[in-house]
């Protein structure tokens, strides 16, 4: 299995009044590295009906330990679960090499225009295989 | 078991590039209901150490449909389950009175001057008890 | 003259980590009450051609007080300057009924589709007329 | 004179429902090479002082041109006017080397702790003097 690895800048005004990341913010951390690989990523491999639809069911975030401003955090992403009709993200945050935070994103491709959930493309499941777990 | 309500205003500023309220936006609709109840409620019952110290060690959110732009949303939220070092909020957000997403955050309350967890107060205690569930 | 006037709620996240609004976010504010004026209210009255196209030109802000998390600021706004071409908002933000920062903006009638400027129809100028100073 | 030059990451979270990026988080973007010149750059340097209080009184930010997702703009920043109580800092935005905003910032040092605005230390004027524009 193949990791997608990307690194994202903390900015200041990631800091909430406790003078840490926001843990809200995370999501916004972890989006940035999701779009890296599906949208951007994708792309480059002539791929790109995840940009045209995919809508996120369901994220989880563990927090380990509080990020402060500072050098760009690195996420790593897999696919740890690989459906018909949806695919779940997995995250890893490490923070100078220590492992900050994990977290999961249930993605559905979607039929924007039409409004319906689709079944993943052939296309697509051999952009994801490389990442899935195990 | 009382719910805390909270309407907040969805702003122009919360949709992305699909029109929609951002999904990583909505942990941030979610704080401020929480702040709401646990910095600004609690603070009027004389209980501040809350503010003085909850950190978030888990977030769950599911998206059942889209909130667009528009008048504010309702979030409910109550207390699923109270331990001694630790409690979980359980949210429901109502885009005009419809069902868009539920979350749940699990807290530890903190002492940040020292970093360290800490058990709930009984004045803490009796803050949450209204709001637990079953 | 007319001044349009909105409660923009102040978020616990819109603090940076001196623990005040931070100064970009003002911006936010701004842009809340512009949208409600120009898209909301606009399309109130059945003119909906400045959603589909004003981009801003210029913004400036002056801060006169720190904002913190607590009550809506109050911000009205006013045509300053009504052009063929463009036309000038201003604002004032009110923190408890005290002046906290002043802006204005250099708006520009844009045909986004065919991506160029262009001139303020006149159900346009109708609509900006009353709040126009002088 | 000498310009400080900061690459600030575009988001995917930085576009607005127009998919460019958005007006108000430009100032964001000038945030985050502001507080990389006067807060990092400068406590390379062993001065703390600006940290510790700038407060801003004024921004001005011109629009050239949209910022799309995708490659970090560059951000070039210096000194235009230099006071006895406070100094203007101007920028320039590039995207892919085309200049696509213009921004100055009025900053003034603030004694955070007890409230009031002083005037520039000798070891921040000479902080400033190698960026002084003229």
């Amino acid at each position: 299995m193949t990791r997608f690895s990307y690194d994202a800048a903390v900015r200041w005004s990631d800091l909430d009044a406790y003078g840490h990341v926001n843990n809200a913010r995370f999501l916004t951390l972890y989006e940035e590295a999701r779009v890296a690989m599906f949208f951007t990523g994708a792309r480059a491999q002539g791929l790109t009906s995840f940009e045209a639809g995919i809508v996120i069911s369901r994220h989880e975030v563990d927090y380990l330990r509080p990020v402060d401003y500072g050098e760009a955090v690195r996420i790593e992403l897999w696919i740890s679960e690989l459906r018909a009709a949806s695919f779940t993200v997995s995250y890893e945050l490490f923070d100078e090499d220590v492992l900050a935070s994990r977290a999961k994103s249930v993605c559905v491709p979607f039929n924007l225009a039409e409004q319906f959930p689709r079944r993943l493309t052939d296309a697509e499941r051999d952009f994801l295989k490389p990442y899935l777990e195990g």
